[in-house]
């Protein structure tokens, strides 16, 4: 059976964790982060297609035209998109492709793709969250009270999510992602052409 | 976090593997197999409490109208059915059960547990069923025919399920039932009392 990828919508509080869940998703199994296309200019050492794919303003806005982009916005003077093409290549390559956006651009994702999975990831409680934030010695107290305030309005947002996944262990964690994107696979509304193809099967028998 | 199990209703062709999926599942990720209650007499070898929970036709019907069963049914003379507080008990203590029934049952139970998982397992073809129902040796080829008519029956109620695991491999097969488990604790609406308690820790910091 040649299986389509999942497309795996991917929030959480600033502090949860995320990143480096998001890096074992990559090393440990196989997972695609999307890159997103922008207009600024590179910096030292991005590279083309990896980091972003760089585009000029006329390109960008040429493919914005062309309903290129499944999301895209305008930050400081320049333009930040995730390309339907790119994503869709990989998902129909069969690669499970990770989106790393906040709320609303997630709602607005699933509304194009319904079998994306929304996925919310949490530290173990608000102690533990804060705790992490200041344990990375690189914020002020400012920054700290800042994200956790963004946090606390965060939690309202939480139900529009399907999955929470608690980041305890970081191995689990991604373990449990990977399990969320195994049981989407056995759903039976992606074991339609199977049935079918079951169905067939007897009779010809 | 103190977590309830899951109660898992399994059904599947015959001669999709489903004896060896679920001994797998018991051996290699702590899974319980729901005991049944009967009114026939043991026969030798077997243990009341683990073959069954031995009971006089008296004590069935008592808890027949106690609403002691998830279900029941007579069959050739006596009562077969699923005790109620022996699954309730082991959901709580955080066990997941087993609970291998037909699609009437299975959609029977569904109704008084919401939160139960409908799984079908099958074979990854209907020529790969047929050999492996062949292959067992032991089944006339009257039998053979009478369980593939059977399943090509079976084929039309696979849609009553919510999800669909196809037995390729058994290993692999045990590990995505336990993934469906996994992704099904880490859905939004059994991490309400989650998400109240971090709503309540920020408002608390």
């Amino acid at each position: 059976m040649n299986q389509k990828g999942s497309l795996i919508i991917l929030s959480g509080f600033s502090g949860a964790g995320k990143g480096t869940v998001v890096k074992k998703l990559v090393k440990d199994y196989g997972y695609l982060i999307s890159v997103s296309a922008t207009t600024r200019k590179p910096r030292e050492g991005e590279v083309d297609g990896v980091s972003y794919f760089f585009k000029t303003v006329d390109e960008f806005e040429h493919l914005i035209e062309e309903d290129g982009f499944i999301e895209y916005a305008q930050y400081v003077g320049n333009y930040y998109g995730t390309p339907k093409k790119y994503v869709e290549d990989q998902l129909e390559a069969g690669k499970n492709v990770i989106l790393e956006i906040e709320v609303q651009g997630a709602l607005n994702v699933k509304k194009q793709y319904p079998d994306a999975l929304m996925i919310f990831i949490t530290a173990p409680s608000v102690e533990e969250l804060k705790a992490r934030l200041e344990g990375r010695g690189t914020e002020s107290q400012e920054v700290i009270e800042e994200r956790m305030k963004r946090a606390s309005e965060e939690v309202e947002e939480m139900t529009q999510y399907e999955y929470i996944v608690v980041n305890d262990i970081v191995e689990q964690c991604a373990a449990d992602i990977n399990s969320i994107v195994i049981a989407k696979h056995c759903e039976l509304n992606q074991k339609l052409d199977f049935i079918e193809e079951t169905r067939k099967g007897f009779a010809n028998i």
